[in-house]
């Protein structure tokens, strides 16, 4: 059967059998749930998304977002997708019952996105961020900016934004120089240009709530010296209505390669009186505030960057099952049937790549919400903290690698289609320019790779690490029994060694010389991705080959699960070797981009 | 000093110092040249790609060539541009003196080239395209249809196409189903449908000149029922005026992603009374005959690619060397003043690489236009013949890399400018999208992978490879002599080994399953290519290596070998050594995407 957005039976088997999420059902919070309910909401996600989702979504790359130097427009049909997600109770669903929610569980809630991200990339960035700001002024802004905030965030009537870039800082947040000064009120004025910002400015809600990262006037250089503040494009009066225009002004539209239909907007606060902003929590303690959200939309990025793959894939597929093209190798009469192009094994390669890529991809991000989830709401707090762990190491990992491969497999389902796959009457040529913004923004492969090498595998003497590995080993001790597995059970295990050998021996060189041993962080990076995504290809393929070994199956499941086990030898077979060399340039401290010199280009 | 168009110091490096051009003036064919020649004309090239080329590179990418159902429109920089390169003389510069031309050299006509596509790679398409056109009317049509339509092709009135692919068809060339139809006077009428025709229609020359594959009625089935036909837009009166519209119709252009200023037409031949067209040489061999053109034509969106890969690298170069942002690891001072980003490491990488793709691209291209030369004007028959066979080999390789690791440099120019990277407010967004069609037209990577494998290595008792091989091995053992390069020599003669072997093993599976044996060509092709770009790098090693040696040389010298040195280390660490696991895959024969089944995706 064609699938138009994602796949249920692939979602069905992530949240079920990859991962059990029957098991959320037991805990005290989520009492009144039942899988029935998760269903019908993922039932509600994929309805609304191919109603007002994806009926947009070529249109909202043909007609981006525009601004006449006083408002910005978008068309139509955006609002009306963000009514539909809304009214749908999407924007409230993983709050508290008390505080208006559903108390939906997290990983149901980005099942859900995925949905969205899928059908229509750009427009659901709205959606995320509002939700990200949402949680951020839940978690750490007082009880009234509370009250005043996120009812209408949860109802739709008010968005929310990320505001942390600025044009002469970029990656670097330490060089952050907005500015705010208190007042006498307890408020403060903000002053300062914004660049980048995400949903900064549109047409279809009443109010938009940036966070903003600014500097107290005297607070001290560097990261320690920003504070977060909410500042809203209207104020808000104590009844909720909307007071006068805060000092919050649009400069301008950048202009996408990609991801058109999400505004991305310079900012600008304070042109006159200065901007109103609120402090939220303690002053000088914003960037750990703003992880928060940070790490939300890392992850939100990168589902959004599988979800996309994965339509890319689909649509390839599509493609390679209908077209008629050539002949096997083998066939040398000129006068013989074309084959589909399935048929083609180089087809099925760029096929399957893509399959282990997206599917990846998907399990990956799924798995960081679990871990979010776990990190929450699981009974003891010794498994809190372990879940907060890996999932503190594994951010870097979960934002980059979809985004990286997700870029890749729109690559080759571009090849799939030919000269068809080039052309904008195909929908391939878009997924690959909205996903090549994903290996930037939310921080671009080189930061994730500074992230992981320089702070998170060495965090807590390694804590995050050596969980990370006793899981991948209790995977293959496991799998060494099955026959279908265990040879990627070996690769797995002598994978591991690899890494912890690498990983030691960057540690060592540290202390020595911290410039070098960063140096190559970003293929430390890429190694770290191949062994835990073949770490989550080894676990479905041992589910995949325990149920096909019961022999009682369906056509339809058989194959699936056969799928499943191919895409596991594809990865394993072609992609998780290639740490072979990436650990000789990272254990012999390779010096070549570390001593390449600015006058030798 | 930055520069905006490729790089004069580079050529001049490929042209005579990597490559011997100046050997050529020797040549009888050469006698009246001379190097300052060369570099007027070069130098010529430069001026209008700057003036003629650049100046729409953008407004031809937002303003796409339209067809209002009647008539196709260019914006008019289009047309000036053709014309300020016709008025160059440079559509007839290769040609003979009594042919109307100047008798340049093929490498020297390539190399200048390089500036048009550098500078505008889809308007330059209209000119390569009709250069192929003219070559191939030129080598195979009669005497009366060379006077017919070669001045005019020489001096800009016409320009030319090749119209092969079809709908049904794509890649598969054997599937061919337009029809000719013999009439009285010796000429045919041409019934079909082609399309993705690049230049197939535009608003700046009088005539467009089709070079037409078809089948005569009643031919054989297959590559062997093929036949070569000149199909005007106008008919061409004896006396060299124009006749009627030949029953060749417009219906419609393709929207693509990039090269955009290139049309791309679907053309409808014989709509009434039939297309009037002329037969080129004999029937049922126009395969062959244009084989010619195609393989031209593969170089040159190579080049193209290649052009465009240095675009990329020099922009990015540009904006690291000026765009401050952040500090070294080590520095732990956040008031200390930023970097400029090309001080990190991981962005000296991502430049590295693009050198190393862009440099390795241009060099593989002129090195194939050298053997070119060779194959037609070097001294022995011996000479021609050898060069004939090494340049038949590696085409396809000479196709593919440049196009794939363009884009990938195009992919790190993004990477490297961050956010400011994926707004089309910078270049480096249209490079890529350009770019992307590379590994698509003119025969995909698959389409190349298999005609290495499946023809050109095993070709004439594997005399190319064996030929190549000697090549590299004569420059391993230079190298292996000098202190800075003999561990590259090593590592490619290690290479050498690998390759051998997996070519006899390939070799043999063919025998027992060609089907099988050719499933994974592609990563042949792609290790194949590793190979070969690493002996062009240890050329320009043990070039810059030799240079450095002498320590005689100026401050700018220095840098350049310097860099030329680094960039060979990049590529021999950090590329080479891929070609460990792809050669495992192909040895053992992997069976993962040849076993894959359609129901299992």
């Amino acid at each position: 059967m064609e699938q138009s957005i994602l796949n249920e039976r692939e979602l069905e088997f992530l949240l079920y059998e990859l991962m059990d999420t029957e098991e959320l059902l037991s805990r005290d919070r989520y009492a009144e749930h039942s899988r029935e309910i998760f269903d019908e909401i993922l039932n509600t996600a994929k309805k609304i998304s191919e109603k007002h989702f994806a009926n947009h979504n070529v249109e909202g790359d043909q007609n981006e977002p525009a601004f006449d130097g006083q408002h910005v427009t978008t068309i139509g049909e955006t609002g009306i997708a963000w009514d539909s997600f809304a009214e749908a109770g999407f924007l409230a669903a993983h709050f508290d019952f008390e505080q208006g929610g559903m108390q939906l569980p997290e990983i149901i809630l980005r099942s859900a996105m995925l949905y969205f991200k899928a059908a229509n990339l750009a427009t659901s960035a709205y959606l995320f961020l509002t939700i990200g700001a949402a949680n951020l002024i839940s978690s750490f802004a007082s009880e009234r900016h509370k009250r005043m905030f996120i009812p209408p965030m949860q109802d739709g009537r008010f968005s929310g934004t990320m505001a942390l870039t600025e044009s002469g800082q970029g990656s670097a947040l330490a060089d952050i120089k907005t500015v705010a000064k208190p007042v006498a009120d307890g408020s403060y004025r903000i002053f300062g240009n914004k660049m980048f910002i995400s949903g900064g400015d549109q047409d279809f809600t009443e109010n938009i709530i940036h966070m903003v990262l600014a500097r107290i006037e005297d607070a001290l250089a560097g990261v320690n010296g920003i504070s977060l503040f909410i500042c809203p494009k209207f104020l808000v009066n104590d009844d909720g209505t909307l007071g006068e225009h805060n000092d919050v002004a649009v400069v301008g539209l950048l202009h996408k390669m990609g991801y058109r239909n999400t505004t991305s907007t310079a900012l600008s606060f304070g042109e006159k009186e200065g901007a109103v902003g609120y402090l939220v929590g303690e002053p000088h303690r914003g960037l750990s505030y703003m992880f928060q959200m940070m790490n939300e939309s890392r992850i939100a990025v990168a589902s959004g960057a599988a979800a996309v793959a994965y339509q890319g894939f689909l649509a390839s597929l599509n493609y390679a099952r209908t077209r008629p093209q050539g002949r096997l190798p083998s066939d040398k009469n000129p006068g013989s049937k074309q084959v589909k192009i399935v048929e083609h094994a180089d087809v099925r390669r760029m096929l399957l790549a893509q399959k282990a890529y997206a599917e990846g991809s998907l399990a990956m991000c799924l798995y960081a919400s679990s871990l979010f989830e776990d990190s929450q709401t699981a009974d003891t707090d010794e498994q809190r903290k372990a879940a907060y762990q890996l999932l503190d190491l594994i951010t870097p990992v979960v934002k980059s690698w979809p985004s990286k491969y997700g870029v890749m497999a729109n690559d080759l389902a571009i090849q799939v289609l030919g000269g068809a796959g080039y052309t904008r009457e195909y929908r391939v040529e878009q997924y690959y320019r909205d996903n090549r913004l994903n290996p930037i923004h939310e921080g671009t492969e080189g930061i994730q790779g500074l992230d992981i090498l320089g702070r998170k595998v060495f965090a807590g003497d390694g804590a995050g690490l050596k969980l990370l590995l006793e899981k991948i080993r209790q995977t293959v001790m496991v799998a060494s029994e099955s026959e279908n597995c265990h040879s990627f059970a070996s690769s797995l295990d002598n994978a591991c060694d690899i890494l912890i050998k690498v990983t030691e021996a960057l540690g060592q060189a540290m202390m020595a010389d911290v410039d070098l041993a960063l140096a190559n962080a970003t293929v430390f990076l890429d190694m770290f991705g191949r062994v835990f995504v073949s770490w989550l290809w080894l676990q479905q393929a041992c589910i995949a080959d325990q149920v096909l070994s019961t022999g009682d199956i369906n056509t339809t499941d058989e194959n699936f699960y056969r799928g499943k086990l191919q895409a596991a030898r594809y990865y394993f077979n072609w992609e998780l070797p290639q740490i072979g060399p990436q650990a000789d340039l990272l254990v012999g401290l390779d010096r070549v981009p570390f001593e390449m010199r600015n006058d030798w280009f």
